[in-house]
C-alpha cells in the first residue's frame, strides 16, 4: 500500500472493489455479452415516466429542492406503500433518496457508532456489507442455509449472533442474491426478538413485488407499528426500469424525520427536482408496467430452471423472489475464475464471492432480460459450463 | 429526547436542523419574498444544458452507469480543469458525485476515523461543518477575522490548531459566506506546512470561478503535484445554474480512484446516466453562461454595496469571491430573529447562526440573483433595518 492509501481511513483503503463491478468493467467493450450479472432488467425507463421529468426540466424545476423529496413525491410514496401493505401510512414517515443505496447507507450512519453491530444475512448483496463496513460498524455475518427447499434462516442462529453491542438486525426480503422470502410468521418471530432487546430492523424489501409464489412478499410494515425501530428501505429501480434514474425512498419512524433530511442534505443534498416528477408518473401511472415486469420476470425465470435443470452439476431451487437465481456449480473452486471463462462464452454472470461468506461455489444469474435474451444466454452458459 | 432519538447515533441525533433550512422551511409559501438566503440565482438551467439530458433520456440511457462517473464526463471535466489551471490533468483523477456535498462527505468519510480532527475555518458553510461531524471526526474551529481589508485567515492561529490527531485542513476560498478569497502566498504557506506534517488539504472551490478583484481565485492544484494529498471538490451548481441537478466532481490523486469508486458505489451508486450528459453540454458549451453569471454577479454585488453603505449599522467590505455579502448588524444580538423579522418585509437573508462560531452579529445575502430583483430586495432591507 503507497503512502497516501496508508494515509486514509484503513477500512475506507481496503475495502475491495465489488466483485460485480470488477467484471463489468473488465467486459466493457464486448458488444455481443449476454450481462446477466448486475441487477437490472434490458428495458429502458417507459417513455412516460420520462416525459413527466423532461416537462418538468423544460418547465423549470431546476434549483435546490426539499432535502426529504418534494411533497408530491412524499405523498405519491406514502399513498402506494399504504396501499400495497393495507397500513395506514403518512408522508411524514417517507424520506426520498438517491437510490435505495443512499437510504440503507443513512441508516448505517444514523444506527452505527464505532463497535456498534450490525448482524446480517449473507451471501449478501455486496453493497449493503461493504456500506456496513464503511459506516464504521461491526458486521456479524449469519449464513442463510440452502436444502432441497431452497434457501432458509435459522433464526435461531441469528438470534445468537445478537450481543450487547448490536444495534440492528438488516434483513433483505425477498433476498439478493438467493431469492429466499421470508415467511410471515419468521418475520414476527424476530420482530418480537427485536423488541424485547430493543434492536433496529433495517428491512431492505427491494424486491417486494417480485415474487412467483405469492402475490407479494411479506413486510414489516404490516406487523410493527409507525413508531416502533423500524427502517424499510426501497427504490424506484427495479419495479419501474429505473437503475439509472438513481431514486429510493425509506419509510421511517415520524419521529426521525428531521434526522433524514439532515443527512440527506448533508450528504448529498437531495433528489435532482425535476427527476421527482418522473417518480411521481412511475408510481402513480406504473402498475401496468409492475405487472409487466413480473410477468416477464416469471417467464425468463422458468427458461433459466429449465436449462438449469439440466445440468449434472448444477444444484438449485428455482428463486422464491427478486429476480436471480443463485445456484451451486459443483467441481468449480473458484467462482470468480469461472464467472471470467464464462465472459469468453458470452454470457455475465456475477460470481458468488462477490456475495461474501456463504457465496463461494455459487453463481448468480438476473433473470430480468427478455425470454429472448434469456433464451440465448442460458444456451451459451449450458455450452459454457458443459 | 424521546426513545427512537436515544437510540440512534448520539451526534447524529443532535445534529440540528440547518439554520438556512429552518428559514427556507418557514417562507414556503409566501409567493411575494426575495429569497437571497439560499446559495442559488433566479435563472433556470440554460436549456442547451437541459436538452442534451433529455436527448440522452429519450436515447435509453437509463441504465445503471459508471460509479465514478461516465467517461466522457469525466474526461470533459479533465480538460475543463487542466485549461482553467494551466496544469495537465488525467481523467483518472476526476470522480463525479451527487453535487460537491457528496464529495465532500465522501473525503470526510474516508480521511477520518473516530478520534481522528480537522481543521476548517469560521464561519462556515453549515453543511460542510454538519458533514464533519456526522462523519465521525473532531472538528476544530479557527476563525476567520474581519477587519478593515475584510475578511481574512491569520495562518500561525491555522497551524496552532493542528495537533497530532489531526488528519486535513478544509479551506473554502472563495468563501461561504464571507466572500474571503486565500491568496496565492498563503496558498503556498499552507501546502508547505501541510507537507511537512503530513496532512491532507480539502479545498472546496466551489466559486473558483467568481471574483471580483482577480480573473479567477489561485486554486491549490496550480501549486502541487498530482499524487500530493490534496481533494479539490467542485459543483456544477453555481457556474451553470444546476443547483437542482445535484452534479458535483472531485479531483483526487490517481491512487484514490478505487476508493472513490467504492465510496460513490456503496453511498448512491453514481449519478444518474442521462443527467451527465447535460452536464457534458455545460462544461464544454458553458463558457458564455459562466461569463454572463459573473458579469450579472458583479452588477448585483454592486447594488448591495451601494445600498448597504447607507446603513449606519452595518459594518462590511464588499466580497472578493463566490456571491454572498456578509455584513455586520450593530444592535441586533439575535441574527436569526433578525432573519424571522426580515422575511416579514419580505426579503430573505440566512442569519449568520447558521454559519456556526464567529457568525453572530452578521446577515449573509446571496447576490445572484438579477439586477432588478436585487434592487427591490435592497429597498425592503434597508427598510426592515431602518
Amino acid at each position: 500500500m503507497n503512502g497516501l492509501l496508508a494515509s486514509i481511513r484503513r477500512d475506507v483503503a481496503e475495502e475491495p472493489e465489488s466483485g460485480i463491478i470488477e467484471l463489468v468493467n473488465h467486459a466493457r467493450d464486448r458488444p455481443d455479452l449476454i450481462r446477466l450479472w448486475v441487477g437490472e432488467g434490458d428495458l429502458p425507463t417507459p417513455s412516460f415516466i420520462g416525459e413527466a421529468a423532461i416537462a418538468a426540466l423544460r418547465d423549470g424545476q431546476t434549483f435546490y429542492s426539499h432535502s426529504r423529496g418534494i411533497p408530491p413525491l412524499r405523498r405519491a410514496i406514502a399513498a402506494y406503500v399504504a396501499r400495497l401493505h393495507g397500513v395506514a401510512m403518512s408522508p411524514e414517515r417517507i424520506s426520498v433518496t438517491v437510490g435505495g443505496m443512499q437510504a440503507v447507507m443513512e441508516t448505517l450512519q444514523m444506527l452505527t457508532g464505532p463497535g456498534d453491530e450490525l448482524v446480517y444475512t449473507t451471501p449478501a448483496w455486496p453493497n449493503a456489507a461493504a456500506a456496513l463496513r464503511i459506516a464504521g460498524g461491526v458486521p456479524r455475518a449469519v449464513p442463510l442455509g440452502f436444502g432441497n427447499r431452497g434457501w432458509d434462516l435459522d433464526l435461531d442462529r441469528l438470534f445468537d449472533a445478537c450481543g450487547p453491542r448490536t444495534k440492528a438486525i438488516v434483513i433483505n426480503s425477498p433476498n439478493n442474491p438467493t431469492g429466499w422470502v421470508m415467511a410471515r410468521d419468521a418475520m414476527i418471530a424476530l420482530r418480537d426478538f427485536a423488541r424485547a432487546r430493543g434492536l433496529w430492523i433495517i428491512s431492505d424489501e427491494v424486491y417486494q413485488r417480485l415474487t412467483y409464489d405469492l402475490p407479494q412478499a411479506p413486510s414489516f410494515l404490516e406487523i410493527m407499528e409507525p413508531e416502533e425501530r423500524l427502517i424499510v428501505t426501497n427504490t424506484f429501480s427495479k419495479n419501474w426500469s429505473m437503475t439509472g434514474w438513481r431514486i429510493g425512498w425509506l419509510v421511517a419512524p415520524a419521529a426521525l424525520g428531521q434526522v433524514y433530511e439532515n443527512l440527506n442534505q448533508f450528504s448529498t443534498s437531495g433528489v435532482a427536482t425535476f427527476l421527482q416528477f418522473g417518480a411521481i408518473a412511475a408510481i402513480e401511472g406504473g402498475e401496468p408496467t409492475v405487472k409487466a415486469l413480473i410477468d416477464r420476470c416469471r417467464v425468463s425465470r422458468g427458461i433459466v430452471a429449465a436449462a438449469l435443470a439440466g445440468l449434472p452439476r448444477v444444484r438449485f431451487v428455482p428463486a422464491a423472489g427478486a429476480f436471480y437465481q443463485f445456484f451451486a456449480v459443483d467441481g468449480e473452486a473458484d467462482s470468480r475464475a469461472l464467472a471470467f471463462r464464462l465472459v469468453e462464452a458470452g454470457v455475465g454472470l456475477a460470481p458468488g464471492t462477490a456475495f461474501g461468506p456463504g457465496g463461494e461455489g455459487y453463481m448468480r444469474l438476473c433473470f430480468a432480460a427478455s425470454p429472448a435474451a434469456m433464451t440465448t444466454a442460458m444456451e451459451r452458459l449450458v455450452k459454457g459450463l458443459g
